[in-house]
């Protein structure tokens, strides 16, 4: 499988990972959960993220889920998250997938002291232990992480390790950065990175006219991803922020933390994609009161798709 | 003036507080200001809350704000934040507030051991240094205090003080703890609360739909906050959601953490409310990019409401 | 195996986890430091916990290192930490550690959403997975966790849940919550609580002195802890607070965050207990000025207690 | 009066400030406290910074309480502490602080984004707001500012704000910062900062063994600190750490988050340090069981340190 690069872009779905209603992997639901993004014209797909709910999955189990995934992907390139307390286990598990035909590792920063020079130590670290040639992604979203980290430790941990080819960018207030980043870059001196943009992509608009390359985010409505980063791309930027600004009210609900999940599954069970919402315990249950919110605003955003 | 009471409804604008470039309260702006509100139809006013920057302002200074608000405001009811992490300054600017005409008073739970025992503790502190005929605002709102509070919190801390009117509502996720107060009141026993909602007023038609009362927020657009609650309230539900919407794109846009004021402010500059944009120091500076982007957002916003 | 329960007093070590030094378990350091523990006549061992490094384990390694633990124990109580992100996956190891004779198992709550009518929900979730039948050891260690409690929350969740037995005490500030606990049980209705205390047992003495029942930490020298909680426990209350005090120089240094589990397997090691000090990777490593410092701090405590 | 600078050393003891039962300022209490650091022989004094409750002082609060401290300090050297979220009155209040005879200000950095770059750039606006006369200490304790930052952010600002001429160091875990500090140094082309620890002195002769030039913090024995510093600098060291253990049980207990405060205030009370040892509200208040504990530690403190 090809590899992700410094120049990839597009969108990269972050995967859910479906369940039943017993809480067991439904890896028939991973089938039709890819088959459901491929007919959308996402890109690639990343799969085991923290919205994968690869926390709450044994060793074995994330080994399953990507077996699955990549055999139904076919040529899509994946991208897995093999984020973990361990660095022997994220990197078996980094060779595991790479050797199945992934396109890359994702990896964000471990909890601990957050001092930006231990973060730099760490990706070291971590790159040491994959070897030079598996390509990761540097998940920046310290408000799930915890450590937030300076572009210029962003670029410095580019520089100094080249397989470092992504920035899943989704700290908040994050469009500055994004900027700071493309300005070091024209400089010269180092090589570009690819950034997607995460968060639900809910300042895509924005972050494309600030110059990143995609989204890799797992909104419930992966075509919107697709016809905005195309629109955009092509040249049609009011066209693509007019497309965007039409889900925007569903995306802005689906990306409520704590909750968010759970309506993201929801939406795409009612969409047909996986069989059963479950989300795996602990996690949220949606109401009556939540549900027939999710209904009315499902509604609301195919009526006006349809205006578009 | 009339005080603020658990029937309280309507649009209570959280004020910005101007300053010149050299960063002196600009007490001309204020009047401007008001009369930009006013002229917008909201209910209220909020004043000195965390977007009023009032942690950046001495008492001397927040009193000569207060008193130039009030005194423009006429009989339009001003609500004061005293948030203070002393409780005698905190009580003595609160009977000050009072003393001038203020309609009530909104306090925030203070930094320090964040368990739910202390937080009832500190508020009967509260409500014991002010007296119990000040009507108080609980503003809940974690992200920023590092405060969590659970509805049986809420609930206990208003059944034990009468005088705590009113919840600023901005947890998030957020939309359920609405549902279970007002389930908790229809079960009987105590009185309602009144609710207005915060954060920018992100949910807002969800929040209308789920029981709060209104908006207590500082968009710069008021008068989006003024029509979806009078439209909501008049039983135009749909409409009322359709006016949020035009308005999302950039109400989305100024609810950043960190450069959100700074949005906010030019924003208000630019539709000649205020005189001078300048947050106070240290505070974020926009970039030509960002002023570019925000100047872009407005426009979209301006033909899309033109086309409502 | 006999289960603890609300009467269970005495000196639970939280024992390490030995590893290789290319990071592999060591099984058969397991077996000597389990001798190691016993002969310094220690209660009981909790397995698995924070310090035991068990989120850096494959939920294989974590079976493969409670049997060995189990074995070697023999007739010594084995209380073993099941933590996880997943319900499933926690009540899947809770129920093996049972049926392989565990004593309990302990749970601190997962992160998420730190309200504390949330928390409640957890227990209850927790001990409906594990069935009635398993004690469980609340851990109570907001400064690890991110969710703090009040005391009211534990007494309730110990009060719902008859098999919550026991209370791992590690909140700081803390001396307070204990007499809170102790005062609310003297008021009848309800059984009393097991509490052993965590925090590297830093303020052993004062917590003894208020009612607690003993300590489950890892101190590197587990002969201290059991001499302070059985000369306590016989009436020498002085001479307890005298023991411990020679010791706290050295406890004290091995307390410090981030670096301690370094130091302590590093103790355990130059007192024979354990072939290698390692830490699993990512962990901090020791330079000659802290191993300096260390035997420096050790001779010390060697000293003094000689003096004793 | 002299100014600090680049080698200053010994114990700068972080001053409480004094309030009478009502909650009023002590002025007399004030110089009842001087007299008490002096006469155990401090270096100098710190006022004002968190454990002196500034941020429960009005601006005139402080610049009285100031005013008083520096009339009775005389000759002595005192640093104030002049965080504040607003740099302007942080600016106004330091240059009052400096015409008044102060030796220096103490900064922490404020809350905000928890960037290493968004500090750099904090301290260069400090030290502009300031002057370049104004000699700054920079108070690393990220426990309580929640902005922790790498040792290379530190040397950094040094470099670049010749007027910062010293470091609060009370990170945890610190040791190693002050190793890399030094080092840093070592190798030559930058000059040297004087560094002084806080959090209550809990690893004092563990970091003046690696190379700090004293303390700074408020340990209610100050006599502790200065004779450990002093015994120290003249080659005692193993003396020097033979009485720091003879306090170290008391220190630690004084050191606990959330109660600290108030158990200190007790002491100096007990020891006739001021008259009244109330702490602002809001703030803990001891109950009869934390006062017989804490007397029988003062009890066994005395006894030990008779016997040295």
């Amino acid at each position: 499988m090809a590899l992700i690069h410094r120049n990839t872009s597009g969108v990269y779905i972050i995967a859910a990972t479906p369940f039943t209603e017993t809480g067991a992997v439904d890896v028939a639901g991973i089938d039709s959960l890819v088959d459901f993004y491929a007919a959308r014209g996402v890109t690639g797909m990343t799969v085991l993220g923290i919205m994968g709910e690869a926390d709450k999955l044994t060793a074995e189990e994330r080994r399953a889920v990507l077996d699955r995934f990549l055999a139904r992907a076919g040529a899509m390139p994946v991208i897995v998250g093999i984020s973990d307390s361990g660095m022997a286990n994220l990197a078996d598990f980094g060779k595991y997938a790479m050797d199945r035909g992934a396109a890359g590792v994702m990896v964000a920063p471990n909890r601990g002291v957050p001092r930006e020079d231990r973060v730099i130590g760490y990706f070291a670290e971590v790159c040491r232990a994959l070897g030079p040639d598996v390509p990761v992604v540097y998940q920046d979203y310290p408000q799930t992480t915890g450590v937030p980290v300076s572009v210029r430790t962003i670029l410095e941990i580019a520089d100094a390790n080249p397989q470092i080819v992504m920035l899943k960018h989704e700290d908040s207030p994050g469009l500055a950065k994004i900027t700071a980043i493309r300005a070091a870059e024209a400089k010269g001196g180092r090589e570009r990175l690819s950034i997607l943009v995460g968060n639900g992509g809910l300042h895509l608009p924005q972050e494309l006219q600030r110059g990143v390359d995609g989204a890799m985010t797992g909104f419930a409505y992966p075509e919107a991803l697709v016809d905005v980063v195309r629109l955009h791309q092509s040249g049609a930027v009011d066209r693509a922020e007019d497309v965007f600004d039409a889900y925007l009210p569903i995306l802005r609900h689906e990306q409520q933390p704590g909750i968010g999940l759970a309506l993201r599954k929801m939406i795409l069970h009612r969409r047909g994609a996986i069989p059963c919402p479950a989300v795996r315990a602990p996690g949220p249950l949606l109401s009556p009161t939540d549900l027939a919110e999710l209904e009315r605003l499902m509604a609301r955003t195919a009526a006006r798709v349809a205006s578009l």
